[in-house]
């Protein structure tokens, strides 16, 4: 059997300063296609390739699962396992995830179509989060009270706490952090929707879900399939060390979420739901 | 008829320095879905709904219809046009083009399975590029030489001509540049895989395709997607600012290729192809 492919690999590079070039031993971080496969009564059916690094791929899967509204709590999976079919060698097994459902699977033909057509030829902002507004409804109001001195801390401990990208650079992160900044989980991966997958997974695996007294924060840009992410697993502050979009913002506002972008040193901005960080006028 | 959206709105937001918070004006970068339809003898069929940065729609249906092989020139197109369904409202017609083919229209359920599906059990990065092969087979071996300072010179060049990132901080940008460092042609999206779209089907659009004398800068890091749409259209120097993943590297080596990584004052890395630039040992 071959081993698990690992969070990153060794490369040779040709590191060039100033027209020099110098070959030198480097680490990339990996990239590997996961498919996500539901066992029905006819068989498995394939559901989503994603393009992921290697680890943490049943929190992905049941992350991915969730957001996509095809599992609400931990108690709707029966088993996860990689591909067992002897006919597949090696390190591709470990790029096949079997999802055994408690209950019946969904209707795989809506699923299979989810992300490719839409029901009417409306398609626009609004009309995407009336989309989500049928699925969730908002957050409830209140909830957590958070001190910008918490916020600040935030970046620099999910860093610190990123291994992979310490090694390779190249990766994306997403944290849940507790009130007071305390980092519960990170969850590492070449996509930010997979590394926010992975994360949200984790919680519901570990009945955590959902994740209303808690600070998610992500490495990069927030858009709409972050916020989104969000919203499902209860989110109500959400942090980027980056720029939101318009569709991320008027998510946040519409959704009752708090939504902190440019943390960066002591600063930050709020685009929604300020009543959230204890600042002054 | 109601204005076409912009590439960025203008929002308030809660700008808060050591605690202290102060309202003013910001810009956000515009997030819209856009679906795209192909024309058929059966109607209009949805095949993909991306969410983008409005503007550059045709160029983005363009260059996600070739880079999916549904196009492989612009002969192939006969007409796109923006929703005229009267039934349709003001913007959101904006967010809905329709694409009318020369010749007929491809298999849609196949094309409709294309993302979510595989053929067979086996699901790895071999077989990825395996899969890419068989559409493309590797780029012409040789071509262009270029001297560092060139590649020194172009982040920034991509930095100066981005408009929207400067009002916004939010966008991913890809741009074409000759040889000699000459910006061709830019453009910015919340998605870089969008911006790369747009930029490719610029470039398809003007039939100037394939790049094969030309350099492409992506803003954020290169994994399998970037390298596949740059494969597919013909470039054989492909730049980024920031890590390249293990399958970016994959490919580049396998279709000949150049990969420079990490591009920033006057260090890059080369990831493959190193022949292709004029170093000193």
């Amino acid at each position: 059997m071959t081993e698990r492919p690992g969070s990153s690999v060794p490369a040779r590079v040709l590191a060039v300063e100033q027209g020099r070039a110098r070959a030198r031993s480097d680490r990339l971080a990996a990239e590997e296609p996961l498919e996500i496969r539901l066992l029905t009564s006819e068989g498995a059916r394939p559901v989503a390739v994603t393009m992921r690094t290697p680890g943490a791929d049943f929190e992905l899967a049941a992350g991915f699962l969730f957001a996509e509204g095809v599992i609400g709590s931990s108690s709707d999976v029966r088993a996860m396992s990689y591909c067992t079919d002897p006919d597949v060698d090696g390190e591709q097994r470990f790029n096949l995830v079997n999802v055994a459902l408690a209950g019946e699977a969904p209707d795989m033909a809506r699923l299979e179509r989810h992300f490719l057509t839409t029901s009417a030829c409306g398609v626009c902002g609004a009309a995407s989060l009336d989309a989500l507004q049928i699925r969730t409804g908002p957050l409830p109001s209140g909830g957590p009270r958070v001190r910008p001195a918490v916020l600040w801390a935030l970046p620099e401990r999910l860093r610190a706490a990123q291994g992979v990208f310490e090694a390779t650079g190249g990766l994306h992160a997403a944290g849940i952090f507790d009130l007071d900044g305390t980092l519960l989980a990170l969850r590492e991966d070449v996509g930010r929707h997979n590394a926010l997958d992975k994360l949200v997974g984790w919680a519901l695996l570990q009945s955590r879900l959902p994740l209303d007294d808690h600070i998610v924060l992500v490495s990069g840009r927030t858009g709409y399939e972050i916020l989104q992410k969000c919203l499902v697993a209860g989110v109500r502050v959400v942090c980027s060390v980056s720029a939101p979009s318009s569709l991320a913002v008027a998510i946040a506002s519409r959704f009752n979420m708090t939504l902190v972008g440019f943390l960066r040193g002591e600063r930050f901005n709020i685009y929604a739901g300020a009543e959230r960080v204890l600042t002054e006028a």
